[in-house]
């Protein structure tokens, strides 16, 4: 695999920026069930799974849990290693595990996959959402599925933290959709959460944010092989699927990189772009590639699930001042300027509600050529304000 | 029509800023044909007509000419209106006119359609294209037409500007793909322009447009309707084509605009986005009705044909620091910092190679809460730069 699908992939979290440490995690997915869950959209599931793993140990009075929650198409595998082997570990490598700046040694860290997670092809993600067979009807839920929320998602790992008897979090943390899912459980279970780590992300989605969301979503909605959702045993809109997989990296990163990695070559040597209108660019058939490579572990409709998930988020479901009036962790608040998704406007006002709250937040920025993916593959700069954070 | 839906439209041109003039320009469109054309890419086409409309009247030593080429989505018509009743002016029309900063009373300005135009259902528009029929078979090119590049349109507009005896133009200008055809202009034919005005563009495109140009096109690919550009008597990629046209109109603007018009808003009061799959926001149904409305003028395989020649865009073909070498034209250089299309570093790099090829550059740029569209509906604001240019 050459360097630049390398860097195209790395938003699958597949691969990370992380060195092979010394003292290395080796983790195991497990498994966590509801018999019954009911959605803010008020329905009733039944038998909700979702994956999770943990990384080092639960003290005697379980004031050590850490939850780290995952970003848009991650799961979660947010640190270690499933076998020495596995060439790259979690995402969040570089700054979970032994000695590292959210230490394993001394605390126990839980992080879960979401419902209507994206990785439905991928035999360590465990998930509920459109395509899971519904218990009721022995069939695929497809669009029958009930709109789930960031909130929704934060109720299912806080059912997770309380069956292994967790009465408080000593901290929330996650990058992009993981900071959103950070700040809804510091807004709507401010007493469960003693310190908040959001990352690459803000409070509120946007206007700008829920349009750039529909774009991603177009291409799927426009595949004939989507079928308004029904497409569970017959051939998936896997061409859409890919498309929009490839809108997502291309956002998720930034022309710093985009320049530096593919600047204006094209894909095949004698081939010039201009000689025909199949010729194409590096950059355009490095992202392609990468879009369809993710597609086919992917399904459409989770997909679709969750850009309705991220418009929808606000922080509690109220205006931004009342949601930041109601949290009471102190937070570390890291964010790339150049990020293409939750831009620094949308930052700022976060920034702002917060400290017209009164909150105790601390705001530090990463910097790199990735935008937005730097909260994921850059983490190791902010380590020395995550220690600080923790130590206070 | 509602202001959201004004704003939103404002791409096409169809709704500008230009405030209604005491005294209004009244223009007609007229055709230009070329019996005989060779691409850039090496074939021949016959009979390749091209809309234009002119303002004021060419002088006796024919040295007062001024050519404004248009944006990605607009057409020829720059200014005034074809009758005193239209709704609206050209799209440049608050700085094209009579007594205005391009002031008609002194010079001669001619606008016309590109090659490849996308607005092929709008009868004031002419354009020689895949949709067009070729002479040779009596069908529709649909993809047998080649490749077209910036450089193409360009060859296209001084056969017009040499069919009426011009040698020298005193300035070319445009707005977005009108600046990559004023970049292209002042490089490849540095004798025949004086002056030089490129808007909200840049002398290339580089990696992060080129993907963004991708995301642009993708729903139209995956459409069935698409048929591999075969769809010429058929039912048109119409769903493809508008989420592709929803891409640019979200892209052209700035989250300033899309935060203040539509916050969190829903499209339906009582019609809650959280309560159903199908319930959105108003900046989704606007966007999305907006696409729509704009698909139905126009042409799917135009827009890919659009696409590619943006893509393939770097001035005079070559490297951006040989390019700037070739130019012999002062230039005024007019940027939005918020356009996120071309961005502030793709706008200083052009700066920056401009000046150190040692060329007579001035960069003003232009503000509001458009982004990128402010180069289209807020030119007004360059007035004054425009006029002291010119005069100097």
């Amino acid at each position: 695999m050459n360097r630049w699908i390398m860097g195209a992939l790395a938003l699958a979290g597949w691969i990370t920026t992380g060195m092979a440490q010394a003292q290395e995690l080796i983790v195991e997915k497990k498994i966590f069930e509801l018999p019954s869950f009911t959605t803010q959209s008020g329905r009733t599931l039944k038998q909700v799974r979702v994956g999770w793993e943990s990384y080092g140990t639960l003290n005697a009075d379980k004031s050590n849990a850490v939850l780290i929650c995952h970003f848009f198409s991650g799961n979660s595998h947010a640190a270690g290693k499933y076998a020495a082997a596995d060439p790259q570990p979690g995402y969040w490598d570089a700054i979970i595990g032994p000695g590292k700046a959210i230490d394993t040694d001394r605390y126990f860290v839980i992080a879960s996959d979401t419902l209507v997670n994206l990785n439905t092809g991928d035999p360590k993600t465990t998930t509920t959402g459109p395509a899971s067979i519904d218990p009721d009807t022995g069939k695929p839920y497809g669009l029958d599925f009930p709109v789930v929320t960031v909130r929704d998602f934060v109720e299912v790992q806080k059912a997770l933290v309380e069956s292994l008897g967790i009465k408080r979090l000593a901290l929330v943390a996650g990058p992009s959709m993981g900071s959103l899912q950070t700040f809804e459980w510091a807004v709507s279970h401010p007493e469960m959460v003693a310190k908040a780590m959001p990352v690459i992300g803000a409070a509120e989605a946007d206007a700008m944010l829920i349009g750039w969301l529909d774009v991603w979503a177009a291409p799927i909605l426009v595949d004939p092989d989507w079928n308004g959702g029904d497409y569970y045993g017959k051939a998936p809109p896997l061409a859409g699927l890919a498309k929009a997989l490839t809108a997502v990296t291309l956002q998720a990163n930034h022309q710093d990189w985009a320049n530096a990695t593919f600047g204006r070559r094209p894909a095949k040597e004698g081939e010039e772009p201009g000689k025909a209108l199949a010729n194409r660019f590096q950059v355009q058939s490095v992202l392609d590639n990468a879009g369809m490579a993710r597609a086919k572990l992917s399904d459409a409709n989770h997909f679709l699930y969750l850009i309705k998930a991220n418009q929808l988020f606000a922080a509690g479901g109220i205006s931004l001042a009342d949601g930041m009036a109601k949290i009471r962790a102190p937070m570390l608040y890291i964010t790339q300027p150049k990020d293409l998704v939750f831009t620094p406007d949308m930052v700022a006002r976060t920034v702002k509600a917060a400290q017209d709250a009164g909150r105790d937040v601390t705001h530090v920025t990463i910097d790199g050529v990735r935008g937005h993916l730097d909260g994921v593959m850059s983490m190791k700069q902010a380590e020395g304000a995550i220690r600080a954070f923790l130590a206070k």
